[in-house]
């Protein structure tokens, strides 16, 4: 399993192999696994363990066995301790969900405090299967279906192609210890009835299950890269962008297929009504679709769409003065610094002076202007947009930080000339996104 | 439910009305549904039932209910037996294959002799969700996930859209009767592992299960649409076609995931070996890869991919003097008439004297030429091809039927003018494509 797991690091994450590792070590047989891997392959890395204190005293002993491998492994730890259940009434979500997000914003702040470049985690081929299971029962599309991806930005899963059982021979082969997690012996979570209900069953249909799922995640993987393709190539024949987004109807129902398109298209600006959406190809002028924050309007030949302009509509999320911290809709860290000749393409500098508190996120609208870093004048936002050619996704998925509804940076991608810092600047606030 | 399966019908299926109809009727629930479902809605309709003789008296006892139930409700029925265990056993398959191949041999013949239009069978949504989940557990790709067609050719499924649990209401409030197949009691078979063991799992996670999976069901339909426009869109792109088909590398690779066209389109050329394609990208000039009937060759920045030209490799089948039918590799039926006033457009009328026994059906090959029916003088094969603006798929799944050699059908497409029927023709074939 080692010379696999290497060469799959080498072909399809080399970038891993220069990086410096962060791996999420629960002290169960899969994280065991991965830290032997990664030690074997002599990579950087650096283990984190979160103590939820969920099971009591074998919460403790989980630490102190994943602090005793470390140490005899000599690789750095990062540990923490959260009392998951309070915390989880405060905020009225489930351990689960709360135990998840407090996991991964403690992996992002060894990142960025520490230097660390990637969160390795140790889901593999049977979780992928078991998600794949979940997603289709509830109800999924296309992507619900392609199982775990190997990458979300810093998280990265390099035990996918391994199942649980290549994972158990190499800790028995190996002579490598872990600890048992008693929650995954019963039928507590929803995981666990997939896993020792529904999956038995299935391979008793196919023994070569793991193998297959392989196989069919990598088909529909592909399947869904040609849905990309053939949705960004229909949109470049059928819909022009200026101040609206065009849909030429003309164009699109030479697609018998065209009820396709607007989905794919529309589900990103929220919009769900899929029947009336598709009646309004045959409307008569005028009639229109609402989504949360967009309008479809039948215009002739044309679907129009457009932002509402309804600014008391529009999704607002307000940053106070020394606020640390955003996590919606997208994670942003502030803190002050004298330092700027780090800059990242992730983070920026802006003159604390010159900003209004609360600044806000919101997405773009008709008439935003910017002064974009390091050009002379302004830009009608969506003039910035057409010659950065952005799609109507990246469009839609696009926030911008605002001070006094001026933009301070169209986040993640281009800062605003007017907030930079200069030589007049005494207070510099460093913004840095990390989705 | 009658209302929904009329509008069904109306909005997707409006050709069934004007239709006379055969209804594949065993005597369970879910037939005997269908066919008061097609009488309520004064639809033009006969019955067919097949006695396999597979469960002694009960199977008798079927064939006794339908034949009561056709009389009561005044519907037509055509009734057949078989010896399905002898028969099976005589072709060493199993009796399952063997009694749908029988059904469906049987269905089609009525069709043919009776004026029939189409086969209605009473597959429903839970059918199709074992079918889902029985493929994805076999592996598969996008298409084995998009459940059980509506139609295929001459067979419809009316009650896709509709669960189980509809249908035995329906059955209970109009006073329906029908008979228990005791085989569907047992796991005996596969299917019913899935609908005894893994469906009610999962319908305890989700109560509304059969619903999500209508729709999963029709983004899955969406997005496989969405793959073929966009294989059609980039071979439109990247692939020229001439004697040969030549994929200009330099044009497929500014596609990341150009592999999954060249998965995708060499798949019908009976392709497997995926990872020695994807090699071949990169490999020096005249490196190949072989499938059963063709090559792909490595030439300078194209793939070029071209059937063998040893004729022994490539696939031929025989039809003898007098035989009345093929079944594989298409459905053929033959026989002798006088009256070719009611020409199909899947049948075609020959001069029996002028072709030579055993016909040929095979795939084309460089150089075959046809003379195309009601035009002046020959076209090579790859030049009409061109013109119909066939694709590397239409002509990699088209038949050809030949005599001595030559092309005497483009099987379901174009007749050859040399073995039409004349004033001076004595004997003529008629050769009708059922499939």
């Amino acid at each position: 399993m080692l010379e696999k797991f290497k060469n799959h690091i080498i072909q399809n994450l080399p970038f891993l192999t220069e990086s410096k590792l962060l791996l999420a070590v629960s002290g169960g047989i899969d994280s065991m696994v991965l830290l032997h891997l990664c030690k074997a392959s002599n990579f950087d890395i650096a283990v984190a363990h979160c103590n939820f204190q969920l099971r009591g005293e074998e919460s403790n002993e989980d630490e102190e066995f994943v602090t005793t491998q470390c140490k005899e492994l000599n690789v750095p730890l990062f540990l923490t301790h959260f009392d998951t259940e309070t915390y989880a009434k405060e905020q009225k979500q489930s351990i689960q969900v709360v135990a998840r997000s407090l996991r991964y914003d403690f992996f992002h702040s060894i990142l960025i405090n520490n230097d660390y470049d990637y969160i390795l985690t140790a889901h593999h081929l049977n979780d992928s299967l078991e998600t794949f299971l979940i997603n289709f029962t509830r109800g999924t599309g296309l992507e619900g279906l392609t199982g775990i991806p190997q990458q979300n930005d810093k998280i990265v899963r390099t035990l996918l192609p391994f199942s649980k059982m290549d994972i158990e021979e190499y800790a028995i082969k190996n002579g490598i210890t872990w600890r048992e997690d008693s929650s995954n012996q019963t039928e507590k979570y929803q995981r666990n009835k997939y896993r020792h209900s529904v999956v038995p069953i299935l391979q008793e249909q196919n023994i070569n299950l793991l193998q297959s799922f392989q196989n069919t995640l990598e088909y529909l993987k592909q399947a869904q890269s040609m849905v990309e393709d053939a949705s960004q190539l229909v949109y470049d024949k059928v819909v022009s962008e200026e101040d609206t987004i065009k849909i030429s109807l003309t164009k699109l129902l030479s697609f018998p297929n065209y009820k396709a398109y607007l989905h794919h298209w529309l589900a990103a600006f929220g919009f769900t009504a899929w029947d009336d959406i598709y009646n309004l190809v045959n409307a008569q002028s005028g009639k229109q679709v609402l989504s949360e924050n967009y309008i479809l309007l039948k215009d002739r030949s044309y679907l129009i769409l457009f932002p509402k302009q309804n600014e008391d509509q529009s999704v607002h999320y307000l940053i106070k003065k020394d606020q640390k911290e955003v996590k919606f809709p997208l994670k942003l860290s502030l803190c002050n610094t004298d330092d700027i000749s780090n800059a990242e393409p992730t983070a920026i500098f802006v003159d604390e002076e010159k900003v209004t508190f609360p600044l806000v996120i919101r997405k773009w609208k008709e008439g935003d202007v910017i002064f974009p870093l390091g050009m002379k004048g302004s830009k009608k936002l969506s003039k910035y947009f057409k010659d950065e050619k952005y799609s109507l996704f990246d469009k839609a998925n696009t926030w911008l930080l605002c001070s006094n509804n001026q933009i301070v940076w169209i986040i993640g991608k281009r800062q605003d000339e007017r907030f930079k810092v200069t030589n007049e600047t005494t207070q510099i606030l460093k913004i840095n996104y990390t989705n």
